[in-house]
């Protein structure tokens, strides 16, 4: 790596030993009164399509995950920001892109990131993120830029029908969508209307009463919402999952701890089923959780974050079964439907109850469409957040380019990967695979020897795996699970730039890290024994 | 404008009377193995950076609103996403977004929009946010992400002072900053934070004795915010405002108000100040309301979300005298400092307080720097959010390529510019200034000739004041305010294009329309006469 670039000037304090005065090499407050013109945007914005292509091409240079301490970059820079500038500001500043930043980050882009689900990117979802950028509407309201509104109620119906959801969460068929950041903020709108609704039937008074229901596989978005919401910290139910179910929700749980509840004088809210778990992609069943549900009247929404993407291939639709009875789905398609950060996506049976907790009544500065009762909706009253960002662009940039055949072939090559990396894992007799494969995740450890002990030194084994084979540095970055227990490596498969041999490669290297660790454990046992 | 371009392939249904076959002219599956090719991305990338400079071009050529009725665009578009794709699928959907969505869109980069505070843009914000797509990380802890995390650090800090805040409120000073999407995020956070602690002290079953304050003029994401953290709906108080304060908050009106609610047996939670009000830019005196709010044990938050940006002018500095009382300050950088959409500021002066309210204890799949005690953060236990964006590399680039000097020079443009317009008004005895001008934003109205009635009928000579001067199509593009029982027009100086000669062309049009206005209503007073 070149080493960073002088730091610029900075009140005309001593940088790199050298004091510049300020009027040194600077710009004058004048020239800065263009600051969208044409011509420069033209010319700086080449520079950094440039940059990004490099920065793919050369991906594989890159070690996934930085070899740094806490503070490196913090102690590089200086203590405030420049009051003047450089001439070639721009240009230096990519420079030092290139040459403090990016060496410092974690590459979700590169093929060798098996480390999280992934952080999905296309050419289309990355080149329509700018194109956002650059036209940079509000549409708050339809009235802020009606296009943006129309496309955005278009491309959630269009999105939901390519994912097989059922037709009442769609504005087709009474329900409707909409795109924000976060599955969390999804949650936190979804729960919020729910919580309402029943605070209208039961008395505003009883907030303390409402309990919450999920897996212990849930992923802890669901406990932040549900606290911000309002639901005391003793009513959030995790029902016990088991391997044998594959770590699914139970119904019979779940009907237990609604009833207990019933019993204790408590009311059951809100039930957060998942397709596709966090840690092992468990998938809760979706008819009979909602079966246990309605007696009580609780609000069902499911988060498919994650495996949402793959409902795209029919293949995978019997996975939501029933889900014409839930009350919301959200999903990711900024983790493997490659529209870029951010981008989820929440449907909803009944949008007014959404705009009964999170509507405005109060008169706006520019009239609603809506609110004069025109077919389309004011997405402020959809929302935590007033300002938005014109994702839909992205969203119908990626399926009018892709089209929903081509996100399938998308996502069975992934799949096709996993597949591959789960058999060389149950081809080698030492490793056993954890948890069913239904997606593109594949959860695995290695099995302990007999004379090695019990469960503990099992996992014990298994975490000095993973940091073998993280410690490579050119090799794969892979994360770690802890379910029942049971401490699991994770290899998730989805990252645009991967192929079957990125696949074969990081195979090789969990095999060489584990005959490592297998031998110096070995070594150790024989020393004690 | 030309025609749209005709519909593309979509599961061989008809289109434009044609029926395709779903073979002809589509691409096969197996093409879409590379969707990051680099070389790609660098051919479609330089086309889309022409089009953004073709777009900053030609904006005058735009009306900034769009003349269409709600459903324009849903009904031009099919019903279904495209099965499969063109073989120039990127290039007809760029033509598309000329000719089918941006005729539709509230041009908010339009140099004659002064309708909302703006979507402020620079080439260098845009280009960021190009950037941050196409590397595309997700830096929810400093182990997901080392850089993006300790550039976050940094880069608040930079702001912090650039903005002149107190030192509190940074990581400098004990306190600390991170960036968002939206103040109402920021305000959620603030609330739960205050909420948690406030529970802590006075038990957790009362949740429903919470009362929260702000001024008549606070803008609806704080009902908003307040409602989804369960504060009952009742406790929410609007002290009112007058013009002779300038429609500030009265610290004699918040004591009154907290002391009849301690006197009811309630807590006051929280007081939420602005400095710049939507609707007339009014500044909240922060330091006589924090000695009011002290002995109550209430949390401060300041909304500067518009006027934060003027802080970085010395000149604005008095105005938040006192802030280093203040709990929590948040400002919208993508507002006036050249962030484009989105990115939100947020400072806390005990982050530890955020953390214990939005902190996940769960053990996490990678390990925390943070938790192990490391001078970094991990910002997901910040965030209602998990999933982030890498907002600070705009930041970071724009206070880079710009310098604080910079932002002064394009902060003080936008001021000249509102105060011509506003010297315009006052010398038209025709019009008056109906708040005092404080940033760039001017509210006026039509005094209303004697003769032809009271405050009503004043309010509707305005009302269609404002529909004349937004029919014009080629002419401006301002919006309303009512307050106090007055309506007044607001026009909002911002966007980044403009310069004087639009501040002059507007306020002829409004002169022009007020000639009209006033002969059409002087006409219908003689014929009732």
């Amino acid at each position: 790596m070149a080493p960073p670039s002088p730091c610029y000037i900075n009140n005309g304090a001593p940088q790199n030993g050298v004091v510049l005065p300020v009027e040194m090499g600077t710009v004058s407050p004048q020239d800065y009164s263009h600051l969208l013109d044409p011509d420069e945007f033209r010319r700086q914005g080449h520079q950094v399509i440039n940059f990004i292509a490099d920065y793919y091409a050369r991906m594989g240079d890159y070690p996934v995950h930085p070899s740094v301490s806490p503070g490196f970059l913090r102690r590089q820079l200086p203590a405030d920001a420049p009051s003047h500038t450089e001439l070639d500001a721009f240009d230096a500043a990519l420079r030092d892109v290139r040459n403090l930043i990016l060496p410092g980050l974690t590459h979700w882009q590169s093929p060798r990131h098996f480390a999280h689900f992934p952080a999905s990117s296309s050419t289309v979802g990355a080149l329509a993120e700018a194109l956002t950028a650059g036209i940079n509407v509000v549409p708050f309201t339809w009235a802020a830029s009606p296009a943006a509104t129309e496309l955005e109620m278009v491309v959630v119906d269009w999105l939901g029908k390519a994912l097989h959801l059922p037709e009442n969460l769609m504005f087709c068929g009474g329900g409707g969508g909409t795109l924000l950041g976060t599955t969390c903020e999804a949650i936190l709108r979804a729960l919020v209307a729910a919580r309402d609704r029943k605070l209208a039937d039961i008395g505003s008074g009883r907030i303390g009463d409402l309990v919450v229901y999920c897996s212990y596989q849930t992923h802890f978005a669901f406990r932040k919402a549900a606290h911000i919401a309002g639901i005391h910290r003793d009513n959030f139910r995790e029902i016990a999952t088991y391997r044998d179910d594959m770590f699914a929700l139970s119904p019979a749980g779940l009907h237990a701890a609604m009833q207990a509840d019933v019993d204790a004088g408590l009311v059951p809210l809100f039930l957060f089923a998942t397709v596709g778990t966090t840690q092992t992609t468990a998938v809760d069943p979706i008819r009979e959780l909602c079966g246990v549900a309605a007696p009580h009247g609780a609000w069902v929404h499911v988060d498919a974050a994650y495996a949402g993407s793959a409902l795209v291939c029919p293949e995978f639709c019997h996975l939501i079964d029933g889900a014409e009875a839930v009350d919301s789905f959200s999903m990711n398609a900024h983790k493997w439907l490659l529209a870029n950060n951010d981008c989820c996506a929440l449907w909803v049976r009944k949008p007014s109850l959404l705009v009964a907790a999170l509507g405005t009544e109060q008169e706006y500065i520019l009239k609603d469409a809506a609110a004069e009762g025109h077919d389309v909706v004011d997405y402020k009253d959809w929302s935590v957040t007033l300002t938005r960002r014109f994702r839909e662009l992205k969203v119908w940039l990626m399926l009018r380019c892709y089209g929903v055949e081509g996100l399938r072939a998308h996502v069975r090559a992934h799949m096709r990967m996993a597949a591959s990396f789960e058999s060389m894992v149950k081809a080698d007799a030492r490793f056993e695979v954890t948890a069913t494969r239904q997606f593109a995740l594949v959860c695995f450890r290695l099995r302990l020897p007999e004379k090695l002990g019990g469960e503990k030194s099992a996992n014990e084994l298994n975490r000095r795996l993973l940091e073998e084979v993280n410690a490579t540095g050119s090799g794969p970055y892979m994360s770690s699970a802890m379910v029942s227990g049971v401490y699991m490596l994770r290899c998730a498969v989805g990252s645009t730039l991967k192929e079957e041999r990125h696949v074969h490669e990081a195979w090789k290297v969990v095999q060489d890290g584990a005959a490592s660790v297998l031998r110096k454990m070995e070594r150790t046992y024989i020393a004690v024994d």
